[in-house]
């Protein structure tokens, strides 16, 4: 039940994988001294592991309060959000210009991992709110940032996503809401679900962004224009005044995340909603498009956190419980002495790690896209990005929800118990793969948008850099390293000499097999790193667990790559040629 | 949320892969014809489809009732149960001598897997109850068989299983409670955990098997003796008399099965349960094992159960479910038309199908294991059950998390949703990889038991048979069948090369890569069989599927084997190698 952030492999990951350095040496970054980041991070882990952890599971069980629109987090939630408000931790990448702290989002990645590894529920809000400031920031008028940008950024009003309707749910071209001018506003109505932190008592305003159509906007994607529509509107001297025409009709009975509200939320019912155009009119989804990277990148961190809770608890758990006689006495006589437990929890450690070092490198190319002096290494930086997002989002994600299964079987039946905690990470981990697009949804981006759209260009670029770990003098790691690369390579030539359709069709496998090859790079560098600190004389016992879980990840995690390398080039048509009749059978 | 249970499939297994009329040519079985059979499948389904399954989602909402040690079950429960005691469906097997329906496991085999698949919570009483028969009915005198078997086998009493302490998960070396003896029975103390149905108010009374210790026994597992201790002592005309010294004090908050009483019992409170002796002293972890099997077997079809109705509803809901564009407008313009929605519906239809044949042939060989009129026939089938029963056990519950995991995947956001109830199947099913022996354990029991003892001699014989498969002229289905042996085989021979230690610590993956490798046997099969059918002029598309559905099993199921193997052989010094201290540390 307790969470410790991990900072040990958290600054390793920025030193040694990140280039931390760099980042630090970029325009506007120049306060991110090693020093610096160690000191913010080390504050945010007593945040994550004092505050957050602790109320995770009794905010589980409170769960949330609704009635008469209006939504009661659990007892715990209001100081907690109130303290992360006071010490600047809402939006810690924000824009010093409107109160932001100007993180790296580097760094920010380790925050919000800890945060919602602490508290996936309670840091729920504080995502969508980070949504929120990266849209008005970024496309609003500054009239617009002036009323809201300030306020979101310090936390004391929240934000919102609304995109999803009931007809609609991954399919965006089908959203129906309406915007009618009137004035120098819009009127705003229609209806949308899944709308996380849509109503509930933690701040003074919530600042819904939502997705609604013009009356002459065209069918389909291209008419879709985006809006702020304020719970309370803002007066002239930028207090809230009155009570804007949404509320929230009901909200949902879920798996997990009981403490974070999933709300329908109903624009219009009393006239239209008073809304302000963000942007220009029918680009909302372009907006929407040019955030997800961000918003992909947190809901992975997002995994991965879980995935790192999960795996503390386990480990504590095993370390803890006395149960037969383990085979192997220097492992001490509780369960982590028998061989299987130790298998489990390597696994779950190995994929752990190896997810976070995919995300941090993800998170420091988004870094140098936006900040590099030089046009060339920013554009390379952004298809190293736009290429990572979706292996971020959808294996992290995946990544999640097996290592928190893996943590429930670790605890035998008291796992099955929900008071350890252990099912719970199994709960909330589960929506991780659904929300902000689906694992298939991501697949689809990482075959269609970021391999075959530019024939492979960016995929390249990758395997070249894993080719350059395969070259070190480090026989391990790099034999790794090496088969990672080749059977990337060996992908891409087959996605790019099929037809798009089956290329597409085996999207789900590729993004797996990706992630795992991605992943074996990283834990490669990693173990090469640790050798060559080793080899420096620092010499401790995380450098040597870092090289053997690398050892683990390639004999226990590695080897599933090539059965989604089989799967997606000898399966791909048996999937198109299964008619949905097949499936129909009654048994 | 609809189950129908998958009559035509069940039916295929039992005459193509099972030989139901082998089975029904055996002594005390001739009953059991084709036409008796299906006649009474019919009727279990109706059961399954019209009672059991349309309660399964109020019980899980409702939960249970606790006050002053007594369990009130959902309003539905009391109905159904009394129907299925009058119907004749509490203990479909069980000796006619004793009232039973004396059916073959074979059939029984169905009947479990639709009564689980369609309401596991409420299965699990009747489940227990015939685990008691099994005890009574083959260890106990005639004494306790008269007072207690009739109305366990009719339902008016149900059974329960005392196996686990606070102290003792999996290990029941360390059982500590006590047996006194006094007069013509025993004073009955201790704790027991984790007990499934140990108090309710579906019935007159509830009987208790318990393991405890006699004074003077031995420590360990040579040490602990069975026990009969009726909640009601049974007056002399047989019925329900005084309260018994054992009381429920508590019940557990669990992640599924919320329906299912899983209760703390106190024996001895007040001086002492009375208890009866069931066979010798000393030997009740003998008589539990030899219980295991079929116990086993039936967490298994529970797996194998839910994964069907995940499965169901799945394809249900992607066959009504309108989103995007689907790309082959062939199959509809519901989601299912995408070609990964139809990936996942596959990949869960095809590895539910492998279990079920993997199962249904296990309960073929424990019919002919205790029928067959020679006496090597029997035993060769024993050494079969033997070295199915933990594949079953393991794979099919890995089976069932993993299918209802994608269950709720296909659902998208509507699947983390409780209101669906694809979220259910996955809470309900987590919980069968860690009772009645977890994961690790079915596959310790499998790579010691059954393959190391006899020096590989049961698994060469299902290589062979496996062979057999192999060889006949169908291309595909040989292919795979071909392949699934060269592993085992492969496998065989590295594990009996391998110090224990070593073979033990690498089990898990063995296991795992039997269940695919006898996954891929059973659907090669299936394959073989449906072709013949077609060619012998029968041409249903329930046929031609399957044919498909084997091929989605190669290459989209099947290819992980390797990846296990390869751990297996490649990795598991990495595990042994690991020391605990790596794992623990706070990253």
């Amino acid at each position: 039940m307790t969470y410790t952030a991990p900072l040990q492999d958290m600054i390793f990951v920025l030193e040694e994988l990140c280039d931390l350095e760099g980042v630090a040496a970029l325009p506007g970054l120049e306060d991110a001294s090693p020093d610096m980041v160690r000191a913010i991070l080390e504050e945010a882990a007593k945040y994550a592991g004092q505050i957050l952890a602790p109320m995770n599971r009794p905010g589980d069980l409170a769960g949330l309060g609704f009635a008469d629109g209006k939504v009661t987090t659990p007892a715990e939630w209001k100081p907690a959000y109130q303290t992360l408000v006071e010490m600047g931790w809402n939006s810690p990448s924000a824009d010093p210009d409107h109160g932001g702290m100007g993180l790296p989002q580097l760094v920010n990645a380790c925050i919000q991992e800890m945060f919602q590894g602490a508290n996936m529920a309670f840091q729920l809000c504080p995502m969508l709110t980070q949504g929120a400031i990266e849209a008005i920031e970024g496309y609003a008028s500054d009239d617009l940032k002036h009323a809201y940008l300030p306020k979101l950024v310090s936390g004391e009003w929240t934000g919102t996503m609304n995109l999803t309707e009931p007809q609609a749910g991954s399919d965006l071209a089908a959203v129906r809401s309406k915007a009618l001018p009137e004035g120098d506003h819009y009127r705003v109505s229609g209806q949308k679900i899944f709308i996380t932190y849509g109503e509930h008592d933690l701040a003074g305003n919530i600042i819904h962004l939502v997705l609604a159509r013009l009356p002459d906007a065209p069918e389909g994607v291209k008419g879709i224009s985006l809006f702020v529509v304020p719970k309370y509107l803002v007066n002239a001297d930028g207090d809230p005044g009155a009570r804007n025409d949404v509320r929230c009709v009901s909200i949902e009975h879920k798996l997990g995340i009981h403490a974070s509200p999933t709300c329908t939320l109903s624009f219009g019912d009393n006239g239209g909603a008073i809304g302000y155009l963000v942007g220009e009119p029918n680009r909302g989804l372009e907006y929407m498009f040019a955030m997800m990277n961000n918003a992909r990148l947190n809901v992975g961190l997002q995994g991965i956190g879980v995935a790192e809770h999960a795996t503390q608890a386990a480990t504590a758990y095993a370390t803890e419980r006395r149960q037969g006689r383990p085979s192997d006495a220097s492992n001490g006589e509780t369960i982590i002495g028998h061989a299987d437990v130790r298998r489990m929890l390597a696994v779950m450690r190995a994929r752990t790690d190896a997810a976070r070092g995919i995300a941090y490198r993800a998170a420091r190319s988004l870094d140098f896209a936006a900040r590099a002096g030089e046009a060339e290494i920013r554009a390379a930086h952004q298809r190293r990005v736009d290429l990572l997002i979706p292996i971020v989002k959808g294996w992290s994600t995946e990544t999640a929800i097996d290592t928190a299964s893996l943590g429930v079987q670790v605890h035998g039946g008291m796992g099955y118990v929900e008071e350890t905690g252990a099912a719970q990470h199994l709960r909330d981990a589960r929506i991780t793969t659904i929300y902000e697009g689906t694992t298939g949804i991501q697949a689809l981006d990482l075959v269609g948008r970021k391999i075959l759209r530019d024939g492979g260009k960016a995929a390249r670029e990758l395997v070249a850099d894993i080719r350059a770990t395969a070259a070190l003098n480090d026989a391990e790691p790099g034999t790794l390293a090496g088969d990672a690369a080749d059977q990337i390579e060996a992908m891409l030539d087959w996605l790019l000499g099929q037809e798009p359709r089956i290329a597409l069709a085996a999207a789900s496998n590729v993004l797996e097999m990706f992630g795992l090859c991605v992943g074996a790079w990283v834990m490669a560098d990693a173990a090469h790193a640790a050798a060559a600190r080793i080899s420096a004389g620092e010499d401790s016992a995380y450098l040597q667990a870092k090289r053997r879980l690398a050892r683990v990840y390639a004999t226990h995690v590695f080897p599933r790559a090539r059965a989604c390398s089989s799967a997606a080039m000898a399966g791909t048509a048996d999937i198109l040629d299964l008619p949905a009749a097949d499936l129909q059978l009654a048994g």
